[in-house]
């Protein structure tokens, strides 16, 4: 089995590529799934896009994202949740049975946590049998605390597997991405908790690096830059009995700004030095 | 009893004042407390500012700080419990009875978040009978999670209890800063299980404001300027038994910009709508 086996690349890792450039790029390099991304996906279209992957032998790993679901205006709900989805059917359209929500952040002028939180399990309350129709599962992303305000309420893998556990283990999991949950000791138990119920729908990686630049959204690390035991938490999934893609997502202008399979080669060597 | 009873202005808040300037404002607008950093005092002379904020009838409510525990070389060890016994020396001098400790982040090259929180353990166990034998109680401050590879591995309340609670209670305490654990939702048992402990040696604010900036330092919030539900945590800790110094700490340019009064008078103001 290649060590390259559950690799998937996060289109965003690359995000210089077009769909077919990456369809191509990650054929020849003999990278077997990707992670895709809405807006470029239905830039291309979805159907299309579908095809194109497909035809590259490429399995879709995930679609990111859903999510958002924390509004108070009920009309602005209604269309997070419309949104939410067409993004379930952009999932089944591209074959994937793994659609990663960030949940959302605070609703402007509000300092109500828990009640965000409630919000986000009535509206997995309402997506999860829609998805689960459609053969999709929602993955719950916590983000790392620094984006609690204004993207993402839930903040540690105990957090997520809590809303998660309302519903059953084939339509609504987790997803675990180092970048996010690296820093929390109580992440193993929580891995292992979140494998024992079956709740692990993704395995994410990114290393993390200082200084974080402003709005702390482009300064994720090349796997091994960083302070992340990458390969700690790959044995802890692995222990946890999960068994699927392992996908790496950088979002990092310093990648974006070089080649594209010089930046996939350098991203597949990494992972087989740092993660396998 | 005043409003500002038990409000203490952290002397970084306003770090265009000089220690003559800050004594003087202080006392002018009827604030009782000050807490102080350990460059400007020692710039000042130690002796020298103790006599300084004495003589204004200040409290100093908190000395800031020792700590950056985690090296793994013995020399560079060493210093750092060199410098801290200094710190002790300085606090116990300026007449409180508050050392603040930033733990420090990961050695460089290192990923063992685990070892670095053991080495912290280890430091505290040698500094904690010199500080209560000058009547100083260190105060484990958990800074928010984006600090935790290069200022502090101790993320979170939780761990800095499991920390402090290896001893004794009048030796190690913790300290509650709004700004780094606003976001987590084992927030309010871990206050109450800190206040049940007598663990509680200093209570801190800032609001959460984005974006972050840069480096992420500098980008505190005015009180109110943000999504921190300032008056519920000053409830849960008074809940839990807390009745010492209520302490505004912001490090934000904006401020610094400022004439010093002009800020103390908004900074109090809203105090007292925010947080009383």
């Amino acid at each position: 089995m290649s060590g390259l086996a559950r690799f998937s690349l996060n289109q965003e890792t690359i995000k210089q590529w077009s769909l077919p450039e990456l369809a191509r790029g990650c054929e020849g390099a003999g990278v077997p799934g990707v992670g895709l991304w809405r807006t470029p996906v239905q830039e291309y279209g979805v159907e299309r896009a579908a095809r194109l992957v497909r035809d590259a032998g490429l399995a879709v790993t995930s679609l990111c994202r859903g999510g958002f679901l924390t509004a108070i205006d009920p009309a602005t709900r209604a269309v997070a949740l419309d949104d939410n989805r067409a993004a379930v059917d952009e999932a089944a359209t591209l074959g994937t049975d793994t659609l990663v929500l960030v949940s959302g952040g605070l609703p402007d002028g509000s300092r109500d946590l828990p009640g965000a939180r409630e919000r986000i399990a009535d509206a997995l309350g309402e997506l999860a049998p829609y998805a689960a129709e459609r053969g999709v599962r929602l993955a719950i992303e916590p983000l790392h605390p620094m984006y609690a305000s204004d993207r993402c309420v839930v903040s540690t893998l105990a957090q997520a597997l809590d809303l998660a556990e309302r519903f059953p283990p084939d339509r609504v999991g987790v997803v675990v991405d180092t970048y996010h949950v690296w820093w929390d000791d109580t992440v193993a138990a929580q891995i292992e908790r979140a494998g024992r119920g079956g709740r692990i729908a993704a395995f994410q990686l990114a290393d993390w690096i200082t200084p974080l630049p402003e709005g702390v959204l482009l300064g994720r690390g090349r796997l091994g830059d960083g302070c992340v035991d990458l390969r700690w938490f790959r044995e802890r999934v692995d222990a946890a009995g999960y068994d699927g893609p392992v996908e790496v997502e950088i979002f990092n202008p310093g990648l974006w700004a070089r080649d594209g399979a010089e930046v996939l080669a350098e991203v597949t060597g990494r992972y087989c030095l740092h993660v396998l």
